[in-house]
């Protein structure tokens, strides 16, 4: 069930713009137990929300990594998103209209702020074990860097300290096709809902990557000489699927911030950042994924004390994330029995 | 020196569009010997133009593979395209207006037909080695597998013989770009130039892969919370140095027919049709190419009666066909001397 929490005060970025009213929406699985030492947190990835039993499946069930008969599981939607927190679609008080484009600029580094404040705040202390996969993980990790002291565990999964030229690229050039819809700026909840679409597509072709895609979604043997292609429909699919369930305020502001990722910024360098994190950490990597790939994230494990790597082998890509839910459950089930 | 070739016919396409009046724009390098023999046609890639010694340096000079001593060098701007062929830019005769979103969809075999014709009509016979690149290759494999005794020699580099469904979802995705564009379809050059440029920034991601951009885009350590990204500024720049040269109706006639590409249509199935081409083949690719992946091309040549396969080691993707000219050159002149 979604729950809301709304924050005292007004949250101050990281840049200098305040967000006034700051309401997080987040669900929890299960009970604090009286030791309040079984919280599992999971930070949830770019269009994703607190319903982790929703997007996650195979994972929030008895049985799983996420059990909620043992662990205290707890997600809050991220700000800027439009599932229950505040976003560009919600009431800016100075004006009694919602922000759309004038929503507050936020880095990574203030979405984990607002989470660790926003765990004060619901009374949940010292974190069991911190989970973030891809943006999720960005948080994890900025929140670790921040508050390293906080957390026993973490679980880190196709995800990176930084955000790296090639992923900045790619939500820039989602951006290019956001705004080369006219309708962009538009005050209306719907604006460039066309451009939306094409730049959820351009996120596809990289989650998913050239072996599954082609495994997935092949013609049958073409008879007209211009023949309709599965690809086609697919990507227009997944486009009008996000534009029914987002908008392109929201969907620009959490890029925006994926690409302020830079746990190293103010620390140090990443390096000295990660060294800092004496969680014991498992960083899980997947042999096709495209935007983080292998040879990063086992160097991410490497440079964290207490890590170990393993790696998913799927030709899901990044999307494996999502879909290697038994693997997920075969490494981290283990992980999380481990002692200290 | 550009020259121009008027078909004398008008150009019926395969699914029953005509095209009144066709040119075809081209250069030649060198020139024909007595025998005849010593033609190389070059098939282009989706933006490039007829003139190979601008868009492939370092290929056509004296002591490399398309040395103009020596060969007798012949490429032709594709039909749909902008460099002096007729395309949608072209003023179409029933109207006395250009073409536009009006122009005839053409089909790759189409486009191969129109360079058939296009060599008889230049007096070219017998064709000593036909290169294609990407997009050249579909070209050159659909050519040969129409006309298999007109070749003696088969150069593939990072092509494919069918378009697959990743590729074709790469397409469609810059199609949603264009179309988001809601200047797509006004009747002038620039019409959603702004699409056509995030369409650019979206084959770039694809080009390039992740590697070779993260080492040659990288940003210095960040100071601000909100830096600015070499990344945005790279994708910008590429796409808007494709708008100041393209035009998005072009774009659209070319990305429909790379959709249509599939030489095994009517031929019993592409291996079929692959096992009809005799001529002796090498076929070359990139070891991080995620668009035609080593192990297609291998494929690729195993199914050639006659071809080799030569592996080239870049971390510059599909973009290596583009660059990595030492090596393509070292591959090709013993090929292209090497007895038949």
């Amino acid at each position: 069930m979604i729950q809301y929490y709304h924050f005292s005060e007004p949250f101050h970025t990281e840049s200098g713009a305040v967000v006034p009213e700051l309401t997080i929406a987040y669900h929890t699985f299960g009970q604090l137990n009286e030791a309040k030492d079984n919280v599992v947190w999971v930070c949830h990835a770019l269009t994703a929300n607190s319903d982790v039993a929703d997007w996650w499946p195979g994972t929030v069930e008895s049985g799983k990594f996420l059990d909620p008969q043992r662990w205290y599981v707890v997600c809050a939607n991220i700000p800027g998103s439009c599932y229950g927190s505040t976003g560009p679609l919600s009431i800016n008080p100075a004006t009694a209209q919602p922000y759309y484009g004038d929503f507050p600029a936020l880095t990574m580094r203030d979405i984990a702020r607002v989470l660790h404040q926003f765990a004060d705040g619901i009374g949940v202390g010292r974190i069991n074990t911190l989970v973030g996969s891809s943006v999720g993980g960005f948080q994890a990790l900025e929140w670790a860097a921040a508050h390293p002291a906080r957390f026993d565990r973490l679980v880190l999964i196709a995800t990176a300290p930084l955000a790296t030229p090639w992923a900045i690229a790619l939500d820039e050039t989602q951006r290019m096709a956001i705004r080369a819809d006219q309708s962009w700026g538009e005050p209306r909840e719907d604006a460039a809902a066309a451009g939306l679409a094409a730049a959820r597509a351009i996120g596809l072709l990289s989650y998913r990557g050239g072996p599954a895609y082609n495994r997935t979604q092949q013609d049958p043997p073409a008879v007209e000489p211009i023949p309709t292609h599965r690809a086609c429909s697919y990507q227009q699919h997944q486009g009008l699927k996000l534009v029914r369930r987002f908008n392109a305020y929201s969907y620009m502001s959490i890029l925006n911030a994926f690409d302020t990722h830079d746990i190293g910024r103010d620390r140090g360098g990443i390096a000295t950042a990660l060294a800092s994190i004496p969680a014991k950490s498992v960083v899980i990597g997947i042999t096709t994924d495209l935007i983080f790939p292998p040879s990063a994230m086992r160097a991410l494990a490497d440079a964290l004390p207490c890590a170990q790597y393993v790696e998913i082998d799927s030709d899901m890509g990044h999307d494996g994330f999502l879909v290697e839910n038994d693997k997920l459950n075969s490494i981290l089930i283990p992980f999380m029995n481990s002692p200290l």
